[in-house]
């Protein structure tokens, strides 16, 4: 299948590469492709340049976003929180009836905006929207004519598509979304990834449980001293 | 122990049995133990009336908050969120040094305050506060001389009060709180319920990321047709 990952980061990164090597025809969107193969420095986060990780990944192309979304079956949406609205909007006619598997966490880093907590382990983030309201209502609004499903938004995006790399796999991944279509085609995608506890948690407004479970995925991370986990349903 | 519930509702009734029946020296606080025990239909939830209740544990004691809470050595907080920081800043000298293991979530319930979800399955609640501060930081601000550990919170009491009941008791519950022998009482009285695993979450301010899982774990039972279940941390 050919799908577009859109977004260069750690998390496009750990889905590009796991669907190139499930036989997917792959590609990743970004802003400016130009821009982004000339960076030659990590990024703030530390993170390699994306030039200098494609190197290793010969077979996956870069595009801009639009070129990257209009030849696409499917679209993994990495793009940050604070941007995938404004972006996805952008080139939503080449998203018209695609699925749109959502897993960002809208999290607001400008203090201005937001209300970071102080931490013994340093800031966490903001989320904006909250409760009220998801990224992934969002996304879905200002694309009707796609089919958003939330999913993934519990993990570290290295974890989502190798389930197995913690405790055996023996763990739970979400999803919620309007589109009983477009679910079955994600789930058939995670099966592909590993997972064999997919839990449907109904409608898009769902996605707000998802994102605002963000802080204590984070909360646990730090105490267990960081590294992956996962979180099982038991029932 | 002398142990004081705050709170005639299921999950305050689920303490007091299970307390009992460790052997504890039990009472219940409510606002006026003899209008509670007056009560003679269901309440709005269809719990039986508390003094029906009641009747079947013959050695708890019912008393106004401020007594129980005086003769107590430890307090397990099952005042709904809405009225907690309230009902417990006015028996604030009684709690001075005192453990209180608090299990609310600050569901607002009122619609002119807040936005409830709609949802297929009905309205979810908002949570207020949100993000920004929890209700486990205001009980601890409103206290500054009480010791507060949010506990249970991700879970029915029920769940909380007998844990094997659920998947062999194989899954995980979490703890926060400024104080590390208050967060060590409550994790001897979560053993006595049978908990093997429960983690650490750091300071109070991760009662944030507990209280906002709450909605999680709403979709999460609606997705399973009811009932009960727990989430275990894989790792």
């Amino acid at each position: 299948m050919r799908i577009a990952v859109l977004g260069t980061g750690g998390g496009g990164r750990a889905h590009a590469s796991k669907l190139m090597e499930l036989g997917h025809d792959v590609c990743v969107g970004t802003r400016d492709s130009q821009v982004t193969l000339g960076r030659t420095e990590p990024d703030f986060m530390g993170i390699e340049p994306f030039g200098q990780w494609l190197a290793g990944y010969p077979g996956i192309d870069l595009m801009n976003f639009a070129d990257a979304a209009a030849g696409a079956e499917l679209v993994v949406n990495g793009i940050d929180g604070a941007n995938a609205v404004r972006v996805l909007t952008g080139i939503a006619r080449h998203l018209d009836g695609k699925t749109i598997m959502d897993y960002a966490v809208p999290y607001i880093y400008n203090p201005e905006r937001a209300h970071p907590w102080p931490t013994p382990w340093g800031v966490m983030p903001a989320l904006d929207p909250v409760d009220s309201d998801s990224l992934g209502e969002r996304i879905q609004r200002a694309l009707p004519r796609a089919k958003v499903v939330k999913a993934g938004v519990t993990q570290e995006q290295e974890t989502v598509v190798d389930p197995r790399a913690v405790g055996g796999g023996h763990h739970t991944l979400f999803i919620a979304g309007d589109h009983a279509d477009a679910k079955e085609q994600v789930t058939a995608l995670l099966r592909s990834y590993g997972w064999e506890d997919v839990l449907d948690l109904g409608p898009i407004v769902s996605a707000r449980a998802l994102e605002m479970y963000a802080h204590l995925h984070s909360a646990i991370q730090f105490a267990l001293g960081g590294g992956r986990f996962g979180v099982k349903v038991v029932r």
